[in-house]
C-alpha cells in the first residue's frame, strides 16, 4: 500500500490536523468526537446545514465547511458512518437558533445514526430537518443501501443549500429546497482501478488490466456491469444516456416532523429531464483520474447533452467526492431552475470551492 | 494503459475542445497552431502574461489562462515542447500593446522555442520580455534540462505576476517581479508511482510495489534517490529540509535586450529562507494522489516550517502541476514579501484557480 500516510490509526485524525492548520480562517475542527464545523459558528439566526459520512471522499465533507456551503460535518473513519454523538454535538455547536438541515446521503449506517442525532437534537430543543440524497441512478439496491445511493448531487445539494440559507430561507425552505435538488439530480460512476482503504491495506475489489466497471458506488460497491477498456467516448455515452434517460423514480423517505416530534413517511417521485431543460453538469474525479481525462468526458458529455436537448448552463469539473486515489470518474446532471442557479452562482468560501469572495 | 481518452493521437485537441466546451467564458482556443487565450484578448494596455510546455501537467497552463493569470498558454503535445510558432502566434493574438512576458519552464526544448518566439515577436515589433523558472532543489541538471528544472514555483508565477500585469505593471516591471518570485522559491516532488504517457503506453519508469523516489521530476525524470516506503512524515521531512536548507544558488540566465534586440547573460543568486521569513506553502498532486493525503502531507509540513523558523502565511493544497495520473506529491515554499502577498491576494478568475471573483 503506497499512501502518504503515517500509522493507520491515524489517518483521519492527522488529515484533519492538516487541513484546520491550512485554513483556520474557514474551518475548525473539534477531535472528541470528530466535527469540523464554520470558525464563525454558531451564525446567529441562519439556519446551519450539517453534512457528514466515512472519510475518503475529499474535500466531501469538511473540505465543503465554510461561508455559503456547509457549517459542519462529521467525518467518520474511512469509509465509515459518523455516529450520532458527532453529529448531535455538531449540531449544537451551529446551531443559530433558526434550526439545523441535514444533508445524509443514503448509506444505511449514515441514515440511522442522522436519525438518532435528529433526535437528539430536536430532544435539545433544535429545531431540525434531515433530507436525503439519493441520486445514483445505476443501481436498485446496493452493498450498503437500500434504495439509491446518495453521490454528486450532494455537493451541489451542499453548494446550493447552504447559499440559501446563507440569504435567509427557513429551515423549512431550506429543505424544501435541498428535496427539490436531490429530486432534480441524477450521477453515474465508474472506476478504472480499485481504491485501498488503509486499514484494509489491499485493494476493494479486483478488476483486470484491461478492465472498467460501470456504476460502480465511491465505496467500490459493485456496479452495473464490467467491461474491457472503452474509449472515453463510449464510457460517456453509455454513462449520461443512462442518466438522462433513467426515467421516473419513486421511492418513500423519512422525514421530521418539529410539531408533532416525529418521523414521517413522504413518498417522492421524480423525472428530471426533459428535451429543453437547462442542467448542471458535474464531472467528477474519482481521486486518482486527471482533470485533463475529465475534460475529454466534459467534451463528449457536452454533445450528447446537445442532442438530447438539454443546455449545460454551468459546469462543475474537478475532484470534489473522491473514492481514496480510485482512478475512475462520475457524471452528475442536475436540472436548474432560476432558484437553483441563483444560489449555484451565489458567493462561496470553503476550502474546497470557493468564489465570489 | 487505462485512461479516459479516445485515439492517442488526439488527446490534446481534444482536451482543449472540452475545457473551452465547459469554460467559454474565461478562454478562447486557437487549433492550428495550438494555443489557448483569454476570452476577452487583448486587454488594451496591460502587459500580456503567456507561458506554456507541453501537455500533461493539467491544469497549468491552460487551465490558468483568465483574468488575473495567464494571458495565453500553448500546449505541447503530452510531455513535449510546443513550437515556436504557437508562442509566437498566441503573442500576437493576446499582445495589448504593452507587451509581452513569456514564462518559461527550464526544459532545454521550451527554453529554445520560447527563444526564437521571443525573437519573431520582437521583429513583429511586440516588446518582450522571457523570464526562466528554475526552482527544483532536488538535482543540479537532469534528463531534460541544463541546471534546475521548473516546477511549482511556476505555478505561483503565473498567479503572482498575472495580478501585478492586471494591476497595470509595465513589462519591465513584470519580468522584475516574476525573477524575484523564481529567486524566492524552491520546490522538490515526489513519485509513489510512475506515469503513462499515452503514446508511449507504458510506464515511463519502474517502481517496486514498495518503493518511492524523492525528487523526480514531473516528467518522471530520475530524482536524487529511492527508498522503501516510508511515513507521511518522514517522506515530508526529508523533502522540506532539503528546500530550506537548500543555500545559495548561482547560474547565468538568458533575457532578452528590447532596446538592442539581442539576448544578454544575467547571474541570478539567491538563498531564500532565513529564520524569520514569511512563505507561501504549495502542497502540490501530482495527478494521483487525493487532497486528504496533501493535508497529512500539509500538517507536517506547518511543523516544520515552524521549526525553522518560518511562518506558512498563504497556502495553496491540490493538483495544479501535475504528471499525468503519477501518485506522489511536489512541495514548493516561496518567500513572501508584501508586493508578493498583495499579488497573491488578488482577484483571479481562470478554470483553475478562481478567488475574489
Amino acid at each position: 500500500m503506497k499512501k502518504l500516510i503515517n500509522a493507520v490509526e491515524d489517518v483521519v485524525t492527522e488529515q484533519l490536523e492538516g487541513m484546520v492548520a491550512a485554513h483556520p480562517e474557514y474551518v475548525k475542527v473539534n477531535f472528541e468526537p470528530k466535527y469540523v464545523y464554520r470558525a464563525d459558528a454558531p451564525v446567529a439566526d441562519k439556519v446551519a446545514i450539517v453534512s457528514g459520512g466515512g472519510s475518503g471522499h475529499e474535500p466531501m465533507h469538511g473540505g465543503f465547511v465554510g461561508l455559503g456551503m456547509l457549517d459542519g460535518a462529521c467525518p467518520g473513519e474511512v469509509f465509515t458512518s459518523p455516529t450520532p454523538d458527532q453529529m448531535y454535538e455538531c449540531a449544537k455547536v451551529v446551531d443559530g437558533g433558526a434550526g439545523v438541515l441535514f444533508i445524509v446521503k443514503n448509506y444505511t449506517g449514515d441514515v440511522l445514526n442522522f436519525e438518532m442525532a435528529a433526535e437528539m437534537a430536536y430532544a435539545e430543543g433544535i429545531k431540525v430537518q434531515s433530507i436525503l440524497i439519493d441520486d445514483d441512478a445505476a443501481v436498485k439496491d446496493s452493498l450498503y443501501t437500500a434504495g439509491r445511493r446518495g453521490v454528486g448531487t450532494t455537493v451541489l445539494a451542499e453548494k446550493i443549500v447552504g447559499a440559501a440559507a446563507e440569504a435567509g430561507y427557513s429551515l423549512e425552505q431550506c429543505a424544501d429546497l435541498c428535496r427539490k435538488v436531490n429530486q432534480y439530480g441524477r450521477s453515474m460512476g465508474m472506476a478504472l482501478t480499485s481504491c485501498i482503504v488503509p486499514a484494509a491495506g489491499k485493494p476493494t475489489f479486483d478488476l483486470g488490466d484491461d478492465e472498467m466497471e460501470i456504476g460502480i458506488g465511491i465505496h467500490g460497491e459493485p456496479g452495473r456491469k464490467r467491461f474491457k477498456m472503452k474509449t472515453a467516448d463510449e464510457i460517456t455515452e453509455t454513462m449520461a444516456l443512462a442518466i438522462i434517460e433513467d426515467g421516473a423514480y419513486t421511492r418513500t423517505v423519512r422525514e421530521w416532523d418539529n410539531e408533532k416530534g416525529e418521523w414521517y413517511d413522504l413518498e417522492l417521485i421524480d423525472d428530471p429531464f426533459q428535451p429543453g431543460d437547462q442542467v448542471i453538469a458535474f464531472v467528477n474525479s474519482m481521486g486518482g483520474t486527471p482533470v485533463s481525462e475529465l475534460y475529454a468526458v466534459y467534451r463528449k458529455l457536452n454533445e450528447l447533452c446537445e442532442d438530447k436537448g438539454l443546455t449545460i448552463v454551468r459546469n462543475l469539473i474537478g475532484p470534489y467526492i473522491t473514492s481514496l486515489e480510485m482512478q475512475g470518474f462520475s457524471i452528475t446532471l442536475l436540472k436548474a431552475d432560476d432558484e437553483i442557479l441563483k444560489f449555484w452562482d451565489a458567493p462561496v468560501n470553503t476550502p474546497g470551492l470557493r468564489w465570489g469572495v
